[in-house]
């Protein structure tokens, strides 16, 4: 990625005020691991006590940093933890030497943090196949720990980046008998996103307390109808990840709280939200609703077969209500339905039913519809009680431009 | 498709010369069906004793003539035969009204061409959801009728095209004990082409003599690794159908004649070849072969991931040998893949090999490859013995503007 993109229209006007998590702290900077002139490292360092829950791509091919960190996941200890995240490069498809640049750069991390070095998670993301010069980021350490920050987290946003326009942050707050807990997460994302976790770099930190097979619980749980209910262009990556850490340093047990649970999911959702919206050429922001399918699985099915749909993602772009195409992502789906008793609505405005147009069908109403900025595709199959929501972007000749670049 | 496209740049020189096939005869008009200034509709008229075999789209919302030939391929009988064929209209997803419009064409085609009607065969190509206004067709199939002739099938692959930008045909001659038999088959298709048969629409015919059932099981085998092996953007169409009618003027039996066999083949992975060649926006013509997987079927999966990643498309698109995109798209794939055993070639050049970059791998040697306009990836698993290969084009801005369009 050498040219700067234009920041995506659907972007949010400002990166949120995220709160400080008491146990954690942040720091960046410029290693030059690809990229010059900005930061491409982060480093965040948790307290002792902190529960570490991880959810990690399900790709047959998965980098060196995702085999370890699934490996650490879960592991009992009560000792303090890092994370350390590169950008520039994936570490992927790197062979004996990807495995050896993870162990160099867990080990020196553990060392410079004083964790265990079964304690430190790491990421990186960026070109595949390229070998990471990973004593960039070992000879990084120092001055990155000695630069940890609270309110550090904004630019950790940053240092996080690859394709993406702009950083992304959500939190929450959440009060459990009157005492207050806080929930921050960042995440970057916005090419080769499908739904297989994570298709992304997400971290999110509480300062709540939870033991850490409740919050691995949680969170594969809210990754299902999360981040594995998005996609920009159904290309799973081989490197990507979400961790999140609870440091337990409100001294707050959420554990059984149904508000935290609540408040999580709802982080996990704006930032899965906001990586869709920073889908590579993305103009706009489209939201596939699926009822009345056999059972859940077949709705998933066919809303990702919507989603995915090159025919339908280009119709969007050109904001034409082509009801058609979904009819026929239906039937390609795999998954059961009866063309006769499918209805179809663009927003509020239904545009077939039961294996026909509407009788009131309005091009001109649908069309109205194409126009805005927040499309949503509405399927009812007539079959049964199985849902599914997702989210996608369309696709333009903005994801052209960045994808058919010499190795973006 | 109001507008004309530009010819592809993979489009053979000419239309080839196609051999006059004995018991069938062609005639087009401009019925004006949707589209207006060009051939619309085309009758192919079949001689008694033809046998006639077919294979068909798999969706779920398949449309109304694609039912109705289901239902009557395979039939027993002796008589004449006759197909009609429209462009323009793809009557699907249109309800009763759909089925009426097949059952007033078929009626009217099997009185004015004297054949029984459940030897009527339709198709209808060009937008869903539309009511398919039969009766236009209807009122020309007298004057259809009665222009048919032996040499029309040039003029019938031009009438039954959308967003084709060329008319595609293919034949062969075989001999069989001194004596010719000749095969000539037609295909329209450039969009909405993912391999669940046929995703196009395609006509063979041949003066060779073949029971049915023969034919059929012929057909069905080599649609499999023809048709069934192409993707142009992975969305698979409601409508489109392949039949094959065996005339038997010739007298010469091909029911066991292997030369016959192969002829046929390649013919179909000639029309199959030009559909990719004519993919929408296609300005490169892609061969995926995969080899060393554990079974054939885990191979088309991979070689499928690998023809419909749209990060793999477009970089093929800017001429990059980005094959890290290779290793994501076998990663995602779900078949079975050993990172470590993994070896990619593009062309003659090796670029990846034992889980990690060709040690003697040449960036120059991979760039120079993919500037040509027929790109080949060569992926072997290192894990047994499946096979298979795949053709696709990559995924260019023409691709958006052809689609994005206001109702393509």
């Amino acid at each position: 990625m050498g040219k700067s993109l234009a920041v995506s229209p659907l972007a949010p006007a400002r990166f949120p005020d995220l709160p400080v998590i008491d146990g954690v702290t942040f720091a960046t900077i410029a290693a030059g691991v690809r990229y010059q002139g900005r930061t491409d490292v982060m480093l965040a360092k948790l307290a002792p006590g902190s529960a570490v829950a991880g959810a990690f791509t399900r790709s047959a091919t998965r980098a060196a940093p995702v085999l370890d960190c699934q490996a650490k996941i879960g592991g009992a200890s009560n000792e303090g933890a890092a994370i350390v995240v590169n950008s520039g490069n994936a570490n992927a498809f790197t062979g004996r030497g990807g495995i050896d640049a993870v162990e160099a750069i867990t080990a020196a991390a553990a060392e410079v943090c004083g964790v265990p070095q079964a304690r430190v998670f790491t990421s990186s993301t960026g070109v595949i196949g390229e070998p990471l010069p990973h004593e960039r980021i070992t000879d990084a350490l120092g001055e990155l720990h000695a630069s940890l920050s609270p309110s550090g987290i904004a630019d950790a946003a940053k240092a996080i980046m690859t394709t993406d326009t702009f950083p992304k942050g959500a939190s929450a707050t959440v009060e459990v008998d009157g005492r207050t807990v806080s929930i921050a997460g960042i995440a970057k994302g916005s090419g080769m996103i499908a739904p297989d976790m994570a298709t992304m770099l997400v971290y999110i930190f509480t300062d709540a307390q939870i033991d850490q097979d409740k919050l691995q619980h949680r969170l594969s749980t809210h990754t299902e109808s999360t981040f594995n209910c998005i996609t920009v262009d159904s290309d799973t990556s081989t490197s990507d990840a979400l961790i999140m850490a609870a440091t337990g340093a409100s001294g707050v047990d959420v554990s059984d709280n149904e508000d935290f649970d609540a408040a999580l999911r709802g982080v996990m959702l704006d930032l899965a939200h906001q990586v869709v919206k920073d889908g590579e050429g993305a103009s706009k922001f489209v939201e596939i609703a699926v009822t009345g399918a056999s059972n859940d699985d077949d709705a998933k099915t066919h809303a990702l077969a919507i989603a995915n749909s090159p025919l339908i993602k280009t119709a969007i772009a050109g904001e034409d209500p082509n009801w058609g195409r979904v009819v026929m992502a239906i039937g390609k789906s795999g998954a059961a339905a009866d063309r006769d008793r499918l209805s179809i609505r663009f927003g509020d405005v239904e545009v077939a039913r039961d294996g026909w147009r509407s009788p009131d069908y309005s091009e001109e109403a649908a069309a109205a519809h194409m126009q805005g900025e927040n499309i949503v595709i509405g399927v009812d199959l007539g079959l049964g009680e199985g849902t599914c929501t997702v989210w996608t972007c369309d696709l333009t000749h903005g994801y052209i431009d960045i994808n058919a670049d010499y190795r973006s």
